[in-house]
């Protein structure tokens, strides 16, 4: 009933087109993909007859294979790989006896499953790019409409200074930006052709593998790597790593974001939808499901980026276990990255902000915040040292009191002699201490705009 | 076409046993098998009529759900429970409205979805507790068998001392006695009842609480808890960490095996079955696929307990992302446990022993392993350290001169002096320098029989 | 000048007594009081001469070793105890030469190091046994002290339903006795002597090894095995498992704690004390200092315990790696728990409590939490559905016209026709609405007593 | 005694430059630095006063601190910074009072923590990058010696077919060579100034910021970030994940090596050193120290790299816990990184080959390596088919008869009918098998050449 990308986290943190990327299904097609390319590129260079390649071609077709011998097959064999090879050369037998000889010409079964995962990957990096863009526009839009607005800026999970929400906003497009240039950069590196044959010799080619080779990674548009790597698993950790990676900046994202809900903040919310995060006996709950998503891939990709890494320790010229690792846990953070990016794009473009709150939080220590404003300002009159001192007492006067910091200072001719009451009120307005938030907002756009152009201008040529 | 279970890393290592325990099916039976039992329970108490039950009994039936709907609606509500109960009224009220009302009385989510992995986890313990069963029944058989057999011990990955076969059988066997003891504790700690309601309190259940928490706990066959547990997740760690140190003891015994299948050493060999293993171009080959699927599992296991752990972390009286992150970390862990369990069992219970290679690998350093042994013979007439540097000597001479150490020792008189040929020869016979080897399997065995004799004891209770 | 149990992260986690029990100066003296132990012992059973056991007693004192030169050589021989033997041996040679040849007699280095180990966990655990009945101890009486205070309850940090504060201190009880039993658990599995030679034989020590093991053995206090378990780490791996379950439980409490101190909640405070968590430049700041490093601890604790159990993946008969992956992971592990466990029960014996916040946050709802009590309530009399409507439509009402859920009830005869306004008031006070709480506090108090007595009886044996 | 770099594993895997670069008192001293350029800058731009730098600049010297005082209150204020700053304060006061009121002017403790590490990473990519640059020369050696030289290649611990000793080193060559691309790429993104005040903003240093902060990151060479990143950690995520994947290859290598080193294989060895890996009753033992040390750091380093991943979900503006993880996992993973290359360098200068081992261990299979070379010789004149059968029977041939694939093939005239014995002699030459292997090779060493060339004009610059 549940299908096999229904994986529980999956229900939280999926998306439709990332999960149909890694669905089992299409792991085999991928797989015969590449199988298709090998039969073109060995006929090419004449290693097996033309006349085989239309046999083969027309087998490689993932929803002819019996599903449960190859699960039953796969467990003798040790990867799915051998018992594809031996259905498809059964098909391929029944329509042309002779074609079914040159079936897998000169590979090995990790080549075949390797460069599935590449042509995956490739997929799945579109998939990332195209979300990691949308979501840097959407959180774009949201620094610039926000750009001046005051915010209280809280460390240690206390209220500490005024900010404005438009820096949070910026250090989050500064961050997803960052990633942008890191999937470039990994792209690159990581879309590469395995093919090595049973030692990474490609021996049983003789001299036809360079062509070959280079053939088969034109076929499937991948890059010829200096030499196979089947158990050189570098790319595959920088893989893992940037998946995790991006997953951990969405977490962050949707930390602040549920602890902004907190119903004793309220100062952001996530968009409402029909059915979505409510509680009909709860009607004034309303809970961040798309942050717990999140949260949810936050907790788990560290681990899972982990066992990439743990197998990367491998022997020899195939491993015992360290590549096999791999397996799932590469597709399970292409899914995890892939739903955290679609939950935060979807939060991005419908966010609530609360702007009364975020005032009405200002306004909770009674001015406190902004005792160091007014301590700089009479500190050009009277010294840093007294203004510390005077500030220092003041505020203690005013918790003391129950009283705000301004009617506290506004009373105190030590004060007054040098600040007049209206600058006193002005220093105590939060969004007149914001330093450079404006600027800060200002220049994550520009990188923004300058990198959408770049995106833009790339994809015209 | 692969169901769900069908994880890649799962082909490798999963068994169908274990793989049906955590099928989505199941685990959508085992929240409605909470659900009925809950109707029981509360009408038991009259806090729901009677009349209600049948019908809700009758509705809690997994293959009556819509699959499609409860993945969409699990997406929007950020769990499983919260569409199956929707789903479950619906289908009460279509055969019994007034029933339909006290669908899901006074539980929250989190208690059925709790429940049913407690049920879940109680299917699991049993099934390993069989596996550990039988694989200590294999080893120690194994232990007993070979308990004499001479073999070089490793240390670094350098022959270093003899041993017997049947001390490392017997070092397996008491690894796996631990976990069995582990297991039984932990059942004792993780088969209790989660029910709290919304907030931990069971405030809708009013006086009734105590009494339907009892009955519910006694229609599941599981224990009542001091009070509800749903951000206090220890059991759980403690459950992700049995099913990981398990894994890890079968690693090493994997790691073990698939050292000594390797060619050069070829002392061992995981039974052959048709299609396992073999292959057709290199017939030399035996490649060790059940030792690859639990080093797999091994390599995967950590990453997976760090996630359970890192999940612990919760906030308030329910979770933002911790718990979450148990949905997929625990089933993997049980399925890798069981599917690594499954393959030691299969390979201890027919484990090729090759006792010549095992006699030829202990003289492939020509007697040096013996050193010691004539050393403290020698030692006893002419002093310890008079014998260590004429055993020293003699080594280097054997080693420069291409000779066996006998060769060496018999002809230098002041060995001669004090140890006739015949002694020379017994003491650099490697069954007889295997110190405690002896004593140790029959400590393992005793244990063995110990714990088999209690388990036999109480199943008969 | 920092000494080295100095890490960084244990300037915020650390505690003397957890950091002096692993300090290198104590490993090193561990290691010489096995080694002293093991003179005893074969001394005992004639294995060596009683006259040598004098002098080395004498030169097993740590604060006479050479450690750059102790540094220098292990990292040519791989361990600690390799260059700890050779200055041993040499020391003991200065004083009496015969002696000398005695040293270490019949023992592997791994021998050294484990057992080392075991006795450090052996004060580890009960530092934090006693850690543990302190914290119990206090969160006890914190218990006990608002069994009855109202607290808002929250689920996906969003205010749901009223609990009691007491509730919340119960939960952590709970889980902190879980804690005790398993580490009275772990202790008699844990706390066992290594002792096998150089291939886990005893091969050297003939007929005498079982007595020098039994003696060496009650020398140390500890249990003799089944058989030795160098490379069967279960026993560590289900330590770090311990003491990563006990940081996340006490992560969970520092998670809590400082959501409660957020300036927005402001309803928990860690104790104030001098220099602690303070700002003078923001004085409304009190950072959760104490909080944050059990965070800290949490954060790393995951990573840690899965490194021990990557390490049990080992290979024959002794390790390349994964043992010695334990030697810092381990420590650190103890030093977190230690010094996490050491914040909670500082926090917990000084714990400031704001009741007024407390119930002022119980009503910034305006009533809107108790809209279930109402409808059970109400239900008696009109059918569930009925007033599941008609307090929905109220909530509703109450939010649309900023009122409270009482002035809209009150106003609304269809309610008070059932429920006198008396009864509605009472019906609106969290304090009625808080379920089993109470009972759920006597039940870990109880639990809590039980087991001080228990511990108490066994530390009056 | 043991200084504080001297972490146990770390007596392993460290080596003297890198423990410096991350010693207690580095770290200080580079916090130190941070507060005289700051105070350099802040005096350039007349924020604070010309008069006040030299005495800053005088206190900032890390052999002042008194390090008892520092370690006490970093637990209360909870990060090293503050009680480093109140005592540089205190030393700058006793100078020259005015002076000290200037100190730390503007900056946050995370400021000069995170800088601070940041000037750490910079010498730890320098060091790094001379060790890739070394051990990638050594490598680059190794693999033009033996080039041609044939060796067995294995899969699943197995042998399977030739390929050549050279052909190995080439792809850890090829892989050590993408570590030093990736490093140059991360030295970009990673090496930039931490600066933003207390929330981010640097609002007290009002108009002057955008000047003082360009200036300090011109006084310590590091580059002005688009904004603050006090939470948005990718930067040292990506650091942690390129050290972990360096470890990974490193890792990977060693364990080549050591499964090589094996008495049964005996093919490769680490070079011998004094005290090294040797044993006195064991002199036919050479322990892979080197190798250990490298498998130990490969052990750690997934944990610590998901820790840092962890620590990801940062809240707010300055988090609690999630960067204070980072204090040691980053250290950490720096010194198993430095050590485990350190390791991997000396190795491969001074790697033992046993040529003899490597034939002869080609000859363990008595040529049936080789079936697949025949098969393709004899494919060409009889079809793939037939030769694949008669090959295979002559295979199962040798198995049973105990003879060599040679004999059982020469003596069939089905096979000498098409393929004379002098050819089928050199077609079961395993040198004449090893497919691309050389021209893998010459790809790799070509690589390694326009890199260094690239390297070298970089410095020359």
């Amino acid at each position: 009933m549940l299908d096999s990308s229904a994986r529980l986290t999956g229900l939280l943190c999926g998306t439709q087109p990332m999960n149909d990327i890694w669905a089992p299904h299409t792991t085999l097609q991928r797989m015969l993909d590449v199988e298709a390319a090998l039969a073109r590129a060995a006929a090419a260079h004449r290693v097996i007859p033309h006349s085989a390649v239309a046999a083969i071609e027309a087998a490689c077709e993932a929803s002819q294979l019996d599903a449960d011998a190859l699960v039953r097959d796969a467990a003798l064999g040790g990867n799915l790989a051998i018992p594809l090879v031996k259905q498809l050369t059964a098909r391929v037998k029944a329509a042309d006896a002779d074609a079914s000889k040159y079936v897998h010409w000169g590979a090995t079964s990790q080549d075949i499953i390797d460069t599935a995962t590449v042509l995956q990957l490739r997929d799945t990096f579109t998939l990332l790019d195209q979300g990691l863009q949308a979501t840097c526009d959407a959180v774009a839009k949201l620094a610039q409409t926000h750009r001046a607005t005051p915010m209280i800026g809280r460390t240690w999970l206390q209220q500490a200074l005024p900010i404005t929400l438009g820096l949070k906003f910026a250090q989050w497009l500064d961050a997803l930006l960052r990633h942008r240039d890191r999937l470039d950069a990994l792209r690159a590196r990581v879309l590469v052709l395995q093919f090595g044959g049973a030692a990474g010799t490609l021996a049983s080619l003789r001299d036809a593998a360079p062509e070959v080779t280079r053939t088969l990674a034109e076929e499937l548009g991948l890059a010829v790597p200096t030499l196979p790597w089947h158990t050189q698993r570098d790319r595959m950790a920088d893989t893992a790593a940037l998946f995790g990676m991006l997953i951990g900046t969405l977490g962050k994202i949707a930390r602040d974001i549920s602890l902004q809900m907190q119903t004793e903040v309220d100062e952001l919310a996530e968009p409402a939808a029909a059915g979505k995060g409510g509680s009909s006996t709860m009607p004034h709950k309303r809970n961040p499901v798309g942050c717990a998503a999140v949260l949810t891939a936050a907790t788990r990709a560290p681990g899972l980026v982990a066992t990439v890494f743990a197998g990367m320790v491998q022997e020899h010229e195939r491993a015992l276990g360290g590549w096999q690792a791999e397996w799932d846990a590469l597709p399970d953070l292409a899914r995890l990255a892939g739903g955290a990016l679609a939950h935060i794009q979807q939060i991005a473009c419908g966010l609530n902000v609360n702007e009364a709150r975020l005032a009405a939080n200002l306004d909770i220590t009674q001015g406190l915040i902004l005792g160091e404003a007014v301590m700089l300002a009479l500190g050009d009159s009277i010294g840093r040292l007294d203004a510390h001192h005077l500030v220092e007492r003041a505020s203690k006067a005013a918790i003391a009191g129950g009283k705000t910091l301004f009617d506290v200072l506004a009373a105190d001719a030590a004060v007054t002699d040098h600040l007049p009451v209206e600058r006193l009120r002005q220093l105590l307005d939060p969004a007149h201490y914001v330093g450079q938030a404006h600027a800060y907002v200002d220049a994550a756009l520009a990188l923004h705009q300058t990198r959408a152009a770049r995106a833009q201008s790339n994809s015209r040529e």
